[in-house]
């Protein structure tokens, strides 16, 4: 592999919401480079925010804001029609909500992630992605910085973000079927989700080093991304995170986040 | 009246919900120096706090965090019993979440007044009071500025902002009841609410001057405070606060937000 | 005007939530037969709720449960993917929260009726409009009633009520433009919502007495239906429906709710 | 023992809320006969409710309305100053809701049980305890049914219960230590839990039995009561539950629901 290989794990963290809790963030703090933090909106209460950015910037680990519709009920994974001045609005006031905690922890939040339903509503709608993308600038104007913004590669979210000239940074699923065009199999299909560690681990280190793995047809596909999405809210994620972190670094791939190291534009 | 003679108007600003309103924002904005702006907690929802803060900004108009419990449902006037770590998070949360808003549209957050229930807990309840100001300094932390606390003279909430090095103001109501001692006649009581605007317009210009007023038994008293409360969510609310400022400046009074002149403590 | 012609008239009523008001229920509730009561999702706290079912019940206005996604911040109005197993639950709980209310007042829930997102979403989503029905149903059940239906006539809504067994009511809406198809004129369009009282007063007329009136495009429709919506959350609002009424009543029409009465099944 | 020595057990149910759980329902229901099911305002989401109406219902375990403030955020464990004719709502809207799940799966809410913070307030405040049950009367005025109030013996709630003409019942845990007193040692006390589950089972017979317990200062202390509730949140609390019934089986205590058997009032 060569020298300058590459890559960002990131992780869903502080998903629970006051007496509930869903993700082992301090475990899997251990492994990430990069923490999607839930901003209150689809879960993630105050406290929680703030312990985790605590951690998380003790750690070197990289702060993202995970915006989601505002749907505790659902856990933003209903897709709503939310006018597009609202959705801006909602998503400058969850990134503004979790930079106090970022900012006074650390260096602040260093981008922005899109949940559930929203993620992928913004690969195909346009007025959303531009929605999120207003928010987005917000935030920047209002934190003099530019926030990065982490999604699907050829998604509307990151063309529109791309225009508006923010840095853009593309993500692939080590546990997730592609179909030969790309584009992940969905769910509900048969083998959509790769269960076995050892393949999850053996495609990380492909798409890392950009070399072909098996799209769902069974042909090759290469699939390019400068962040590998590890799922935290599965029983072992945080163990699974770890052994993918592990077979990285002895497979010669640096894990970084992607903060700091500049944009893919 | 002596030339240095300086008084802020304050209101609560931007308190509707989504479909629901409930201040004349825009109207406001014309008389008060300094804007409390819901963080929505009690009201305030995302859309409606990036339009107030635009105004405000764009007239002069100074931005205070008003955080409250979280409470919709009873509009942030039953007192809970939050947890200090949990409320502290709340406040924090709530001014970052104002804060984008604010600093986008102009200099940012400038103080702090908690709303309702919590306005009222925080005079005599010191573990409140300080997790607010624990809330206030994670902020003050993550914009690198330090946020002035607004509230009732004596208060605890004062007491221990002022103890840990923040910049207090001091509030007092020209359309309220006083004691002889100086506090709030509760609003229960007979007479508790001063309804007459002439009244109201001399009490502030006697509040602003130093002059006493009639205390709720006959005596005299003199309140002092850099604040003055115009409540806003009462009919007649807009041009009340107009009258009392015009009558302000014409008895030779500064009306000038406290931001910037230096703190009382 | 024939002796048997019958209408109901229908408002929106409760939908304001704690210190927020939106409706002047008590003077509508002069006019209506039916009141459409909001349950908490999009607005209707359960003081309100107790309220206004009492009211109701003393002057004898059938109640029904205005069930809406469950979405306050955007009063009901931004559609939503709800899975058919959480949307049919949400229905009955919201049917059930009202019950307890309707029922110590008076006789109950008589009928259902979307609201807002929901409304629209249902004329079309088969899924979401059995989701509806199914919640429905699940409140027949447990009160041993037939609950009707209230809904665009033609919509799968009905359709789905009518295939279950469930009586259904049709509604009209006196104050919309109607298309020369017989389906509503959106918002957006140019004089969709017809704003001279004195039109929508003989368009009542004439939609209860089966009289054609102008569609949009000038040409000639007969509307026809049970119950007349009459809308409650704009200015002059009940006054407007206190005209209507006593217009229908001068004219020969009985004003009466459509429970009691049979169903149009 | 006794042939006629008879006990209900009681749990908490249904406490999670969309994508987050906290108790293992199908477990819980295999051993209690009284399922305490959460109804939206701490925790339990609609379709949570019905699912755990439809196994309590088909298991003849009796379904009682656990009823909270309005507080998701903080679990319901955060005591509220909710004025009376807010709060009798709240309780009457949350009973109606579960009432709808309760009563189409099979004879409806049996009882009403406070949670977290609001079972702790009625024990001593006069004004909450008449509100709640307040709203149980609306309730019971709506189902035409008399509600059973289950509390702890000595409160508020069920003096102004038994006033009020509704059934009363008592509750006991095993699994906490009592003052000589007969009160509950609190929990930041050392040793207020007891965590041994052999010392947790024989308490539950001596409490079922009326045989004297060890009092938190060693002294001597006859608790009785109709219900002995069983935690479910914490882990290992579905094997703890029905080792607990197997025991009381064993000691010859019939473990038997107290809806149907007559009141203790």
């Amino acid at each position: 592999m060569s020298d300058g290989t590459v890559i960002d794990l990131n992780a869903d963290l502080g998903e629970g919401f006051g007496r509930w809790s869903l993700t082992d963030d301090d475990a899997l703090l251990e492994s990430v480079t990069s923490a999607n933090v839930a901003c209150g909106f689809h879960g993630g209460d105050p406290a929680t925010m703030r312990r985790v950015c605590l951690r998380a910037a003790r750690g070197g680990v990289a702060i993202g804001a995970q915006v989601s519709y505002r749907d505790l009920a659902g856990f933003g994974r209903r897709a709503m029609d939310v006018p597009p001045d609202e959705l801006a609005a909602e998503v400058a006031y969850q990134i503004g909500a979790l930079e106090v905690f970022a900012s006074a922890a650390g260096p602040g939040v260093a981008y922005v992630k899109p949940h559930g339903a929203l993620y992928h509503r913004v690969v195909h709608d346009s007025k959303q992605a531009a929605a999120v993308i207003d928010g987005v600038l917000v935030a920047c104007e209002a934190t003099g910085r530019d926030l990065a913004v982490l999604g699907l590669p050829g998604s509307r979210l990151l063309e529109t973000a791309s225009a508006a000239g923010l840095p853009i940074v593309t993500e692939a699923f080590a546990d997730r079927a592609y179909t030969a065009g790309g584009t992940l199999v969905p769910r509900a299909e048969h083998r959509a989700v790769i269960k076995d560690p050892q393949d999850v681990v053996a495609r990380a280190i492909a798409i890392a080093a950009g070399v072909p793995i098996d799209a769902h047809d069974g042909s090759s596909l290469t699939v390019t991304a400068r962040s590998l999405c590890v799922h935290g809210d599965t029983p072992g994620a945080a163990a699974l995170a770890a052994r993918v972190r592990a077979a990285l670094v002895e497979a010669g791939v640096q894990v970084r986040a992607f903060t700091g190291s500049g944009s893919e534009q």
